[in-house]
């Protein structure tokens, strides 16, 4: 069977890498497009598509639903809109396949109720990244054995803030695991302030910046004896189009809300 | 409470490496030593180890039981005799750890019968390295999500076999979730044989021997615009130390044997 | 001072680049475009470059030197011509930096002797990318200490030759240090084939082929005890544009034909 | 030509390696053992050395000489006593290879004065592990081309002071040849204290803790689209005894005094 797609948010950056994904999926067929202003009947007549993407732009997305009826809506906005894009999406019996962050808890529930009501899957993935979220989940899995873990990021130096969000994310995961400890010699002394990172519970985060990277972390877990280290290399937007194929997949299989990928990977 | 600990095969190097750990666990006590010949009637007496460790020396198991009613029976011997000694472990109501292979099916689900008829639990495990076996369960997770993957193990340039052990069960595990894939381009071409390393079911494995290295190995697992690394380092025989003060633990709060750590982790 | 740049190969994907990296240097000015076919009047004109771009486009050389006087020719198009108009560059006191192989050993002899009867610089450089020349050299010092050494080089997985042409050249200059030796245990066994990698003249080379991979190489130099690495990560094409930069400023200080960064650097 | 050895400090922990290097290096002899109190008549005597190690132990240097007339005097003791030690050996014509700090200018300046009256070798080397020297070196060649710069070294969790000496020390080295830089983003901001390291004249070092590490470090430079990083990896203190082998025989062929192997290397 061929999965329906439409998607909000082609003209964007991430929108435009993920309308070439699925396009070029022989599992799914894009239907439309639904755009917030009036651009051009199809992605063929936009400058950022090439001649052959026929593929029709709504304004309407319940004019959308009659004339193409897909079974999912890939929606890669900004926040502003989402929430109640998701929820008219839910009501036409669509899948939502949401990558943005920006819903109150309240709205969570609330989309979270429709889509239980509908029995209809919904999934909202803050991070696409599927490398990204297993090198997370595995941290948080070492965790439990190696009590004693670093964490090194590592990201292009035109990033304003340190530590990275994944880099603060993963020690997060991997204290909810891991009985607090102060690690390091306790009479350890800094001849220059910061040589050992920031201290988050402490677990120490390094923040390296460089031209000529773009977005790395490594967890390093050490033990007597041995060391074990996850890293992760994200080198371009690409590395978010497997979850949102994996995603495209899973919702037509699943008749819930889901809210992260960590909790279907 | 403290777990009263028996060990056979002291005297052997990693022997001897377990007796200083468990000593110094403060949740365990080393109430003797089985030997299979008369070597002296304390550890204290040995050359290998510090005038302190009077822990009693025996060579007949049942006299040990009944002198020093040790909880776990460590066993980190060589294969020859372990099948007739974890055996007789169980029938005395001591819980075996061990620390080699070398069993035949049959004998695996004898001992299997024997734990569960007596309830008490039963570990043997052929790599006790904790981060390696962590390592191989990482990689066999991710390969459901990225199928394209290659493995470099890095050994000293002592070691005779390549790809070593490792490597291949991590290939073996690996295999069991992905759908068969020839990796590389169809087309790509040798123009020095080896260069793509060895084919393990379309995975290709790397095997450097160095001066210097220890044991080491790395899996790495690619997707559009992203990498995802899991690596482990063994740098000397301390790495398996965890694993053993894990099993000891573990083995109390199970009532049936398992075979590999991985199945407990 | 500012230097005068004219570009052969602009409409190429280096050339691009190059463009770009030449108008956005303070030091240097883009006076002209080389093509050999009328595609328009000025960069500007062309698809391929901002409207902001007025650089004169010129089919006829003599002419191109007359109207805009540069000090320096980048030449980034292919070897089929690039031996003629690199002797036109000369005899028309223009210095050439080129990249692009395709020389026979007769055309560099009489290049250099232009140069040197002129006085003036030529810059031939295979390879732009500093980053990798110094790897390269790196190693090629490395060896002198450390006889064991082995290459790993990793690619994404649409390469077709194996290994990389750089990882044979660095084993080449390697080889030109090291005294010959066979790596590893001489009763080495490779249960699967290939594990081992490619033997180079005693040395083992790993080629990795990956999606998500760009263009990385890693020298590993193992002692008793030690471990030396050197690696490169090639991350786009951008990686070529400061030795394009380099090339140019150093063209203006030397008098005579270099062949190859690795002489300067 | 065998080299005849005599060593100062056999009975350290460097000492100790340092015998048996030489012991089995076939190009040199090991003809006597200089102690400062009465430990016994040879090596063979002591408790740490084999049976075979017949080499005798002086008190007195000048007897020692006398008896063994040693090209070389290799001084691996704590810098008490080296000043005067070393001294006394070039007045005897014997090469030192001093393995110490803790030399004022003034003691060098004389020492290097005798050296050159002498016409013989002297190699004082803080650092004998040519690794590491070489890291050092080539960091310091890359800074020329690459401004942008970090350190990452990574020691077991019993270390005191962060950064390390080596990590310092590559600061310093790359400084002299870099022109001084602020790294990073002018608005990057910290949102836990201690992300970015310590910041060394614009260069970040950042300093991991981890039990199971030795004595790690790697220097990563950035440029646009490429990344190229040296790493050094010392496992045990076998690797320094590279560096001990090489300046004996080193200091064989030269007649001045040397400070660090970075100056011969």
């Amino acid at each position: 069977m061929t999965i329906k797609v439409a998607i909000a948010g082609a003209r964007g950056k991430m929108g435009m890498e993920a309308v070439h994904t699925i396009i070029k999926n022989e599992g799914m067929e894009l239907v439309a497009a639904l755009d917030y202003k009036e651009v051009g009947t199809t992605l063929a007549a936009l400058d950022e598509f090439p001649k052959q993407y026929e593929v029709p732009i709504y304004t309407n997305f319940p004019e959308l639903v009659r004339d193409t009826k897909p079974d999912v809506l890939v929606d890669l906005t900004n926040p502003h809109f989402v929430y109640e894009r998701t929820k008219q999406a839910l009501l036409h019996n669509v899948r939502p396949v949401v990558g943005t962050t920006g819903f109150t808890d309240e709205q969570l529930e609330e989309l979270q109720q429709i889509a239980k009501d509908k029995e209809i899957g919904c999934i909202i993935a803050p991070n696409f990244a599927i490398g990204a979220i297993l090198m997370m989940k595995f941290a948080k899995d070492a965790a439990k054995y190696f009590p004693d873990v670093e964490i090194i990021e590592m990201h292009h130096d035109q990033k304003l803030d340190a530590p990275s969000g994944t880099g603060i994310k993963t020690a997060q995961m991997i204290s909810e695991v891991r009985n607090s400890k102060e690690q390091g010699h306790p009479d350890e002394k800094e001849t220059h302030n910061g040589a050992r990172g920031a201290n988050f519970e402490g677990m120490h985060i390094h923040s390296v910046r460089l031209p000529g990277l773009v977005a790395h972390q490594q967890v390093l877990f050490g033990g007597t004896g041995e060391l074990l280290t996850i890293r992760h290399d994200s080198l371009n937007r690409g590395s978010f189009m497997g979850g949102v194929t994996f995603s495209i997949e899973k919702v037509m299989n699943c008749n819930t809300l889901i809210y992260g990928l960590e909790n279907i990977i």
